[in-house]
């Protein structure tokens, strides 16, 4: 039986925990044991890393023994199946009060059930949303943990050791308790997909009408860069439309199959918003554009469907007017998209009970993940000056932007509509923008349509109360008792 | 014990379900067996119509003893608890062979659940989706069957008496096994939500554009319903324009409060269509805009966001022409909806191997339901002449209405996003359109950025494989192995 040594634990040596295991050992105060079910995964990280001290073991007893109390290990596995064979596992052989968890990208319902069966022999279970891939792990990522209060005060100083620092503040804080991490987790993933698609957006506008060439409109990202819209994705948009490819000599952008993939958190996002009832418009039409491109017999079937009769072509002196107004357009549909992210994290904290603080969130994504920008720390002031704001985007900071923005936000949507280039991201954030300040919806008509087919009741802008009309008799209006 | 006299049988006697009774009971051949939990409703709807010979029965196995075999019963109870509580009891008193049909509003996975589960006592169970609301049960509705081939035997000639008929064919046909029936019912209302915000956002164009009263609008909308746009949600949108309050003489829809409400079957359209991978965006946008009107805190926050400098305002001289683009974006916005709704369906068949007739889909809902409109003819014919067609919209009259409303539509939204008025399934609509006529996509920078930060490979336009750029080392491209 070995001595327990090691503090922490990581189960799974892939990539991501490998990462993960020796960020962990490099970090002062930290001994780490290893454990993967396949013994060469354990053996060749132990060779290739001698310098990190690690603790192999090669069964779940044996790792048990060699971590002190409270026991802690992150599993870094696959998630569903893999993930439940591991915590079963691991419960076998842990005590009450130890810690388990779940580094990897499970559904947050999952989390809620996991939390709550581990929960039983008193052992902590804590999901824990890990954003930054590879390099991240390695070197600093950021980490929404979710999880028990009692979990935190072990869990907390290991993760600050070892998350990403943004501004001198550790990319990790207790986001709340158990599916809390991974809901946060599974948003940022989706605000990701909004904001990747409105920069894919931005890309194709300019690029066709004003026929820069990929390298020329990195050169514009790369300005970008330095204002109010620096972040990652800004930068390596930079990266990758500079890139030329070897074989052909053409710019890497042009060579590449126009399908994009993905890997299911944005649809998540969706539906769990449309669930929760909260219109997050961006992030819908980012994983719809991404699910349209892949459908290749689709799209040939309508590729004679008629387009405008005019090319496009911005005047050459109107040239940096369009691509400020592209840029403004970009940061206003941003704004939307972080707005409607944040509103799903709280309308989801109401819903499941959890204590989350959004100032604190978008603060532990200014490092580390891919949505890690300048711009999240506007977001923590909003949050810090009103903690229960109704509406982010309606901050005085973001409501000044927009303002700033709204014209050429507005232009922008005009010239791809006339255009005939597909802009769903920014066409619908302006639609959102321009419902959520309306004075007045035609959702009154869409009162009047339920009412009439299907006798669902009305509310009225004069008194309270609950109506209906009666459409097929005489069509006088009745109080009703309940709604149906 | 009674004699088994009644050939069908209903449980519920709610509106719907004594609706749906009453309509079996008079057509000829037909003899209705029905049971409520609570005794009261049995002897109201006995006292009430005497006239329809109901065999009333006030327990489960004297309901199972009136019905000759196989023994058919219809539950329309709440979905949920309650209509598994009901197949609970059928189960007990039904025989091999007895059919169990539950025409409730049921989310389709739970129907392939009860369908599992009550196919192993020999008993059939049968989702039925039944569209029309109260007044459609009662005078014939459409409705959508799923369940096994045996149990179609002894249904089709009950339901197709008392369904609605379209053009002499009645608006019933066997969608498929388990529970198609009720996914292309839910499709079917993922659809009436995204037609409904179409016409919303048509009459909100035409009333803030032209300064036409809603009364005046009412004459656009029955004028319109002699065209190519005839439909049922045409024709009352037109009633419920034309309405006067009687308490204050305004429009009606102008006293209603504009604050939609749902039942959640447009949100399962959405949530099904992203786990498909289908876009969906007109239905989604439109479930997204009735959630974003019922959130009057988020509204009153941006209240103050600053919309277009200059009102908007048709000339005098225009106004035809306007109203004229107008009716052709939401001709071609809603052959979008239809299109994607299709698309969903036919998705949903190769995922659950329902072997669905998608113009036989169209045909039955020609009559009795929300949607009911002489357009569903048009989608028959494009079915009729290519069964197996990639894209609905692609179809050759739909190319033709597409290509002939395409300008108009273009215009609308440049109108809409000019004058600060929110079109979010106008233009959402109209950018799917543009990008699935896309000869290329941005969707290739998504691919790029996707490689850079996750390692997540692309395909090329030029050959075959799976490729990554090692963009953090000297940045040339491998083949990758498999996809991760």
């Amino acid at each position: 039986m070995p001595t327990a040594s090691a503090n922490i634990g990581v189960v799974g040596l892939a990539v991501m925990g490998s990462n993960l295991a020796r960020n962990l050992a490099s970090r002062e105060g930290n001994t780490v044991a290893v454990y993967n079910r396949s013994r060469e995964k354990t053996d060749e990280l132990i060779a290739e890393h001698p310098e990190a001290g690690f603790v192999p073991a090669f069964g779940y007893r044996e790792f048990a023994d060699s971590l002190t109390t409270p026991r802690t290990a992150i599993i870094m596995v696959k998630a569903g199946a893999p993930t439940d064979a591991v915590i079963d596992s691991l419960v076998e052989v842990f005590e009450p009060g130890d810690i388990i968890v779940d580094g990897g990208n499970a559904y947050f319902p999952d989390t809620i059930r996991r939390e709550k069966a581990v929960r039983e022999s008193g052992i902590n279970f804590v999901g824990a949303g890990i954003s930054g891939g590879e390099e991240g792990a390695l070197n600093g990522p950021s980490i929404m943990p979710g999880g028990s209060d009692e979990s935190w005060v072990t869990l907390g100083p290991i993760l600050r050791s070892i998350a990403a620092v943004a501004e001198g503040e550790p990319c990790v804080t207790h986001v709340g308790h158990d599916g809390a991490g991974h809901f946060v987790k599974m948003v940022h993933n989706g605000i990701e997909y909004a904001d990747m698609q409105l920069i894919a957006e931005a890309y194709d506008l300019i690029r066709r009408g004003t026929g820069k060439s990929p390298a020329e409109i990195a050169d514009v990202f790369a300005e970008w860069n330095q204002g109010e819209l620096e972040s990652y994705l800004i930068e390596i948009t930079a990266e990758v439309l500079r890139q030329n490819d070897a074989e052909t000599g053409l710019p890497l952008v042009d060579v590449i199959l126009d399908q994009a993939g993905a890997k299911g958190t944005g649809a998540w996002t969706v539906q769990t918003a449309l669930s929760l009832g909260v219109p997050v418009s961006g992030i819908a039409e980012a994983t719809f554009a991404r699910s349209l491109s892949s459908h290749p017999e689709q799209r040939e079937a309508a590729a004679d469907l008629p387009g405008p009769d005019e090319g496009f072509a911005v005047a050459a002196g109107d040239v940096d007017a369009f691509i400020e107004d592209v840029r403004l357009a970009l940061y206003a549909s941003k704004i939307v998209a972080y707005s409607q992210g944040f509103d799903e994290i709280r309308a989801g904290a109401t819903e499941y009970g959890w204590n989350i603080d959004l100032g604190a969130i978008s603060k532990i994504w200014r490092g580390g993940c891919i949505i890690r920008a300048q711009f999240l720390n506007r977001i923590a002031d909003a949050y810090a000056e009103t903690p229960d704001l109704p509406l982010l985007m309606a901050a005085p900071y973001f409501a000044e932007a927009l303002g700033r923005g709204q014209a050429a936000w507005r232009r922008v949507v005009v010239a791809a509509a006339e255009a005939g280039i597909p802009s769903p991201a920014f066409g619908s954030s302006l639609s959102y923008y321009d419902g959520i300040r309306a004075d007045r919806l035609p959702a009154a008509l869409v009162q009047g349509q339920r009412d009439f087919f299907g006798a669902h009741t009305y509310k009225r802008v004069d008194k309270d109360g609950t109506f209906h009309t009666l459409w097929s008799g005489d069509r006088t209006e009745i109080e009703a008792v309940d709604a149906h």
